[in-house]
């Protein structure tokens, strides 16, 4: 449940040595890990190819067309943590620019999360100061009501507590609850191990039918082949 | 009102000077210098990063799937032009390519804005022809109905006149009447001078809470800190 | 009609000879060529820039969330084939990654047309593995439900039936049934004989207006020149 | 070009003969006694089937999420008016509800046009207070941020100015400049007197192929009929 | 393919008997009886509530804001027939409305289904003309390019033949080819006594756990009750 | 977090006196007495109108196109209980018709409300079955993965834990946590006290401006009133 008004200064961030390891790795091989689920919506993307991040999440709430709770998240960030920024209704305003990616990094934060606008997306690049948004929008917005920082929030379809793992690349965005860090971290490395070998066979012509033993169960599903 | 099957030769192109000066600032410092008005929606993309455009609006009004008035419009083009065009309906067909640019650019004009489809994005990029549109798509149109050169249009929401001046970046598009332009221009000159200062204010870790005193707002709005 | 659970092995591919000519044109000039159809629709993007392909399909129908039947069409891939898959309906789940390009490459596919979601982007631009799809997410599939292999199938609003022409660059996908192939590839090489000579006129200052004799039908429509 | 914080008090309304007159007539048959111009963008749809509405608009301008011009719209309303909202970003919050649509009756309002949420729609339907929205929603908004009142708006991708005439109905909502209202009134007369004379011939059995000549163009565009 | 500027007169329409009992099932029990394949996508809707249709397909190819092959596939149609129209391109414009269906019916139409717009709709409902449509809206369409009729089309993502049977509902519109017609009539009939058993059932209590035996395959993937 | 494959047998329920409190009350009210949170978003629309509902939900969690779990979830139900179900990507297939509102009924539900499709809706709304979805869809699902039962979900963008309580109307749909239920209808019934005395005022033609106080902020804000 969303709360207003709110503040919250302290709170369990995700271990460091936890969100090294997961940055390793892709969002698809963590969200797998974690059994498919953490996934925010597809309809956030990176503001420049190649962004990558790894963080602990400060997570903000606004309203439509006011980026004023940004300044407030600002003070609130440590050295590594991620903007997760939620909007209580749909909306494409520009609420991040480039003197507020400026001040965040001042503070230590490694990029953002917004389920809104962004503008000055050419500086943003220049800077490398990696966003995912809904959508790229030059227009303002004005500051003048009360949302949270540090509440759960739920952005893009995805739950965020403040401290949470937040990984994000060229595929999406992914939340690792803090307590199941590491775990995660594990799972994901455990899976990648695997993947190696899988690659190998499958470039040197085998099918994932028989790597997968599939032939079996899709015939007992009724596949017919037919010429 | 839009008008249908009318070409309006004569106009007031703004001035050079001020679509220069202009040309120097960002589309979102253009929008806010006007008071946080005059942009197209969001919807409006570049055709490849980096595009970008300033320049004075001739304005067409198609209708879907047709591309006639291009045509029509490439007579009206003056050095330093953008064609701006708006559909009656919104459609993605291509009404743009290669071939239509090679005619404008020949013609004087700086690129193209169109709320609709485009086509040929990858010679397009090759001749740094700069589009924004609605949709990139293949699809080919015909030449059957009037639509109308520079009438008042609506194009993405924004209304442009013929002979505003059109600002376009990777954040969107602005459209600045054009008695106006210089005024705009040296606002938007006098924000970005307050803007250097504020970079290195917050780049050295003062917060947006100090910075624009916004503390004290903040408790009157019932703001609280937990732990 | 789709059918389900079917696996068509034998079916007549398009001549090669008509699939390299083809592949030197573009997708707007080849659908111009057919008669201005065979195009997907315009949510089909590649998920790098300058990503180009031409080949004959082996066509997949998909379940929401379901990939199961991307194995199996991969025992059905010759050289110079390409994957196009459907799904019954609009899912934008990430039913692609590296370990089945890997796979796919491998059996001679030249990339995947998708009305579906992609991930492991990174990866797969940096295998120069072209894929075109509805959407770029890291979500897994499942493997449970049978789809089909090699039957005709509508994809992004396109009929494709197994052994079709596709082709696909920045601007779109487009399908040549087998059977016209040449004819097209032909019809395609003499319109594209001719734009060289327009392009040239149009970069001397020539207009669209008289090149295309338009000024008649334009007056006789009704157009009227105001000042 | 939209103007923030103004309030325009005088202004011409439509002649209210003009507006009887047009009352009597679809939004349909109006948009093409205009030339096939002035239809608001089809997510415009009435909150209840069967609502009708024609009135002289009073215009404002909300920021998202903010519905305080709303109040100061009430007080520049005169019998027989129709409130036009629109929204300087898209937004789905609930702007307006059965609080507001009493105060506007009050004032005289014969109903309401808002590119933007509605709430509270089943006491609306009880009080057969019109409604053409772009979203229903219980979403509340705010009071904090400057609009305008009456002055000229891009509403669902039409122009409105202050004193303009609104009709809506079950197929859209329509605005008719208010210096053409009897001249757009007279040729929707004139386009309904030849419709009852066509439907009467449709509904006999003849084609529209025939009475309206169209079998020799189609042969000269090509049309081939085949067994 | 789509074939364009063909008008072809002569078909197989389904059997008669088979289109009358398929006319005495819904949407989704066809659809599951065919093998849960044949439905169109689910934006199109029924333009007044309880609309009910059952029909042989004369299908019409159409270009965005053109309804010209309208009328002429208004001279094909035969007692019991289905309009079925797609277009080239996406589009919401009102193609169709009450002098289109005025004639249609004297034709012998039983109703439409059409990928674009519809208006009229109150004088539609008021003639009890049903129809599917993806919008309504009251923008008014040019007659100036060829499409076709009666020519394979894919019409919200299914494929329609003509002499196919349409049967729409408020669930949506399914497409049973005219081959299959009496075979997929047959199999709805026996689904549909099959669930009244299981109605029975189900309202005394009876879970689809224990009447479906799911509670092994539910063990068997893994569920775990907890407390 | 999303949890897969578990069903959570116990769980506190909101207290029925405060849920019968709250069906009283309109999800505008209730969304505002809980300081303008709590809302799904509006997309959720019931599928007839005049459908109201309030109960304690019984969340579901399900895979595009499969609704299995809706029958372990049937087993779960107790007098009073709505059906809310969510799903792992977005997905209008008909997870939902009228053989599961049998089963539901006969377990004591008095709804559903679902981000996903609902078919047979001619049959539910016989039934006044009342259901909230995102789509309406005759198109069926398997039962092949685990979701889960009674784990946190996430619908339509509001956080849903078992045994809030679900209010929904034509305006859309309101989660209220269970332990503030009591609470929160307490404030909405503070609320509905004040409103019908405000619009007793506004029906005298009292105005907002003069009723709210609103004349000095307005001023204070830079409004201008012109001529």
């Amino acid at each position: 449940m969303y709360q207003l008004g709110i503040v919250k200064r302290n709170f369990v961030r995700a271990d460091r040595a936890a969100v090294d390891k997961l940055a390793g790795f892709g969002t698809a091989t963590i969200h797998e890990a974690m059994g498919r689920v953490g996934l925010m919506q597809p309809h956030m993307r990176p503001i420049y190819a190649g962004a990558h991040l790894a963080g602990t999440a400060v997570t903000v709430l606004l309203h439509p067309g006011d980026n004023w709770m940004m300044h407030v998240a600002a003070e609130q960030l440590r050295e590594g943590d991620v903007v997760v920024a939620a909007c209580t209704a749909e909306n494409t305003d520009g609420f991040f620019g480039d003197l507020l990616a400026t001040s965040f990094r001042a503070r230590g934060a490694k990029g953002l999360v917004i389920d809104g606008g962004c503008r000055d997306v050419k500086d943003l690049a220049a800077m490398q100061f990696p966003v995912w948004s809904r959508a790229i929008s030059a227009k303002g917005t004005i500051k003048a009501t009360l949302g949270s920082v540090n509440v759960r929030i739920i952005c893009a379809g995805a739950e965020v507590n403040p401290g949470d793992v937040i990984v994000a690349d060229d595929d999406g965005v992914v939340v690792v609850p803090a307590a199941m860090a590491m775990q995660v971290a594990d799972a994901a490395a455990a899976r990648e191990a695997l993947e190696a070998d899988k690659r190998a066979k499958l470039a040197s012509g085998v099918l994932g039918l028989d790597m997968y033993a599939m032939r079996g169960p899709l015939e007992k599903a009724g596949l017919k082949y037919i010429d």
